[in-house]
């Protein structure tokens, strides 16, 4: 089966990295590529990497620009997906890689985003327990954020096991795509080259009521964060450093066995063998994810740590990913556990 | 009143920094220059950066090339400073940049470095409550670490307030340069650069009980510390991430007065204002630190966030900072609070 | 069919990268992996980015390790393929990536490397006028520099039409990779970040003699080329900047022809749209080359730029395309042209 | 004696640097500082490495903002110059870093710029012959583009003491900053890091004339440019590659002495010893210029590079150092040649 997939947004850094898996997929057929401010122009200027696609136009987002595709992949600001998604009809896929329907809250999103609810979809993380159900056959995936991807791949397995206390820390440092590619002085390369700098502190950053989300699922129980992102001086790459309070008769033993029977059949997680640590590097334009935790006995907590490509794994890939389960694809189809190092 | 220096270690980066420093420093004359593998080659092939010093040459390190001088800096392999200490006599003012005179808990020092403790000198951190007045006119300081030097600053006025619970969780991202000149391979610039990767995580790394000891002094009473430091790809600067429970009754308000009155003197560090964040850039090659802070109230924890750059207010500036001190200058004298940026 | 495909010198630079690509060709099964130093260690831990074959396991370098493989990959240290080779038979496909079989000229190879002359291999750049009739079949091929690919892309047309005339002036940026994992001082991460530093000045370079060979043999004529290196700090890529007075008669409109002609049909080389600039970014992962070009009539000189992955079509990518040649494949097979951006 | 100095264009890259520096400067009190959009913002928000000036606010710029002042630096847009330095008066010292008044042949003005040619002031580079008479007491200095700086004292030397031809090839890397602040797509840290790319390829780039207004005044005869700009993924730096034919007679001996002779007594330019090669990171943050130079006898050409930092001595070091020698003061008041390494 050939499957004619459409990407609206395909001038950004979300929309380019779809279209460069969407290339390596053998039953994928790129249709319409639709952009806002760029439309008019060829790919070839705005996506130079893209080689085999760069005569291709940017058509202006529409329905109509649209229509006729089996999937359509939205990479678009947050809030734009709802009134398009609306126009696509039941049968067609629909990939938003934006925020609008990862929320199962809506008090939590009109907090976060300051609009009105737009709904709640099948949440595109497939690690998850009970993921991969909600995902088989479904005509609407809300692919996670990247910081909510990395962050809880190395913590549901804990809260899952019941290992620690319901009060998450988190560190988190990103490379800059993860800003996107609107221009802003703080991103511009000679602010960002040498520079380690924190933003949205205090529990202000909107892909937190996403974390609380997931891992509260996992636990079973109310769980809180703590989560501080960093921006880093690389173009992608997440490493979240997570830790909580170990609950009496944890240990670095029983931490272990956990993480590994959580992650034992899934082909994009790899728990790094003892005294390997994550590093973004390996995982470099893979859809592969690097774990590896340690439990601090002086400090009575676990620290477990991700690494993944933000773009990939933790956007564009994780939307391959599940797409191809929406489709009863083989999971791992146009996808690769192969970082680009050094 | 001119004071003349000897610098022993004067081709790795940390005695490249107090070189630098010292040059601009309008009370001292830099005298003899050591080193190990080094010793007789010109320091314009081993620091190109130093530029008035290039034709200079290196001795090999020993008491006699150290010796007739006011003040020697010792930028040694942790372990070694004692047995050159010894041979320098009572008179000379002696700075540590080595860990081997910073624990005061002999049984840490051995857990930790695995050798046997050589004592306790002065802490070179000035800013720490009574710090000053120990090392007002002393012959010996140790000059904390890179870490504890940005942790430390980052939450002593928390604990010394009693704003928050006893249990510290820290995140820090540091520059290559703090790994030190030696050529490694996971340290090559190919493995540096787009990688952002964590190293003794599980509270393995050094620094570690030099925090604990700081932090349980501000607060008076014993301080746990789960600590986990990540290798950034930029050659300098550090970026702290810390948080803790937040007491019974502190709130954003209470939690900014505490850190403007404990800032308020400061020569060197920056309490930001409210919405600006630290950022490494804006401190490289200062000796000046940025501190910002949040009230998680969902999380309920307090978020202090700390940038210095390593090598300079981390290692050399302080160094110099006490050393003026110690020797009754104006502690300002030859220390820049002004970055270079971009 | 399926190729057994083994890799001597697996664990450095050109031997991940060899991996990275021989895992997505359809034909090839990987083989036995070998090393010197590294022998016995798994390759997880020294190529981390190598998910699929992280529990693969070092053997050392032998015939015996070598033997029973269709095809036998050698990056080994320069002067050591010659004696492997000769020890591989007749019938196996060797493939070096090392400097020993590039040059026609044994004067030249005893200059530029000091040792006695191995011999001459088919030259594996099929972009060269007659390189690929060499290849077809061929049980040897000599895998070019990473230098002389970019380099001769970029001129091989102006000399091949009578463009340009004989003195060819070539400045060309390397990322870091392209100087290997053996770790140096001035190759760490705290030296290279932030610095760009010119290195094999005057004419020294081993690669040069490369050039001039590929290039003569474009011109029918001896051609001078004066070539500086320069180290940049980026982990992949290079940039090459080459140009040459421009022969009477000679404009932009006649110079574009001729290098649209000669990359017509090329499926590795895009010659950009006017206006458009090569960029290192565009080609990181890619076996691509972006090439433009500018007339400037005031200094009446033809100034091509070239940018390629100097790992992938300047070493492992160049390999595998050269291989298909000789096994009769398709040229194109398990090659991308995709960048992985930004 | 105290000079007030005014900053128009304050909240720019080569603003901010100019500052850096005054701050450090002894004989200099900093006034007004003036902006364009950013009028009314501190400066703390805009330069946060500029610690001791945070609370200064940035005044619209004006003439009346600007005046009594006894020098007003001018770092404004291209073409915005001329119309500002009218209103100062006679007796104020303007010291412009933009292009207005750097080139003599208001033609080449024209066919680069685009508009009327304001005119030919002092030309602020020290090190060229008889440029230091021009400038000593002059009221109005043009500073130098970075390019031109790095260029002309790589290729001066060689020309006004006869050794090469008149077809000089130039391949320029810069950092980012030369850029400048305004936000562009291609300027992100995601779009720039892991890339050099060229651009105004071709001899259309807006230094090339004054590259040859240097040049030929040092040859005495008109010289030829061909002058490729890249850009480099690093804040800061330059590195220039310049070449060009030796003429009959010249080798390496007759060259080295001739640079020798050339900075004998030159205080900010470094002829590195034989061996050694310039680094941008050698001179980050400094007025210092590195140089070194290789005669190619294979092609018969004198290479030659330099390393400046493009803010310092590509801008606004060079504008200190030009207002030194205006005003009377030592040449290297408040000019520091000690980089900031690593």
């Amino acid at each position: 089966m050939t499957v004619r997939a459409a990407v609206a947004g395909a001038s950004g850094y979300a929309g380019g990295e779809v279209l460069r898996l969407l290339l390596g997929h053998p039953d994928v057929e790129i249709g319409a590529l639709t952009g806002h401010s760029n439309a008019g122009q060829r790919l070839g200027t705005l996506q130079p990497h893209l080689f085999p696609l760069a005569d291709r136009e940017l058509a202006a987002t529409s329905a109509e620009a649209l229509a006729g595709h089996d999937v359509v992949f939205l990479a678009l600001p947050h809030g734009q997906s709802a009134a398009v998604a609306e126009q696509l009809g039941p049968d067609v896929l629909v990939v938003d890689m934006g925020a609008d329907f990862r929320l199962k809250d809506a008090a939590d999103w009109t907090k976060f985003y300051g609009s009105e609810h737009a709904g709640t979809w099948p949440y595109g993380l497939p690690e998850l327990p009970g993921a991969r159900a909600t995902l088989e056959g479904s005509k609407r995936i809300a692919v996670p954020g990247c910081y909510p991807t990395a962050v809880s791949l190395a913590l549901f397995p804990a809260y899952a096991a019941g290992l620690v206390e319901s009060e998450a820390v988190i560190v988190a440092a990103s490379g800059t795509s993860g800003a996107g590619k609107a221009p802003k002085p703080h991103l511009l390369g000679s602010e960002v080259m040498g520079a380690m700098s924190p933003y949205g502190v205090g529990g202000v950053h909107r892909h937190t009521p996403e974390m609380i989300q997931n891992l509260s699922q996992a636990a079973g129980e109310p769980v809180t964060v703590s989560f501080t992102p960093t921006l880093a001086p690389m173009p992608r790459g997440i490493l979240a450093t997570c830790s909580a309070r170990a609950k009496p008769g944890v240990d670095a033993a029983t931490a272990r066995a956990a993480y590994e029977k959580a992650f034992a059949d899934e082909p994009f997680v790899r728990l790094l063998p003892e005294g390997q640590w994550p590093s973004t590097a390996a995982v470099h334009g893979s859809n592969a994810a690097q774990i590896q935790l340690a439990y601090d006995g002086t400090a009575g907590r676990l620290v477990v740590i991700s690494a993944i490509d933000n773009l990939t794994k933790g956007t564009a890939g994780g939307a391959l990913q599940s797409m191809n389960i929406a489709l009863g694809l083989d999971e791992t189809t146009g996808l690769s556990t192969i970082g680009v190092a050094p």
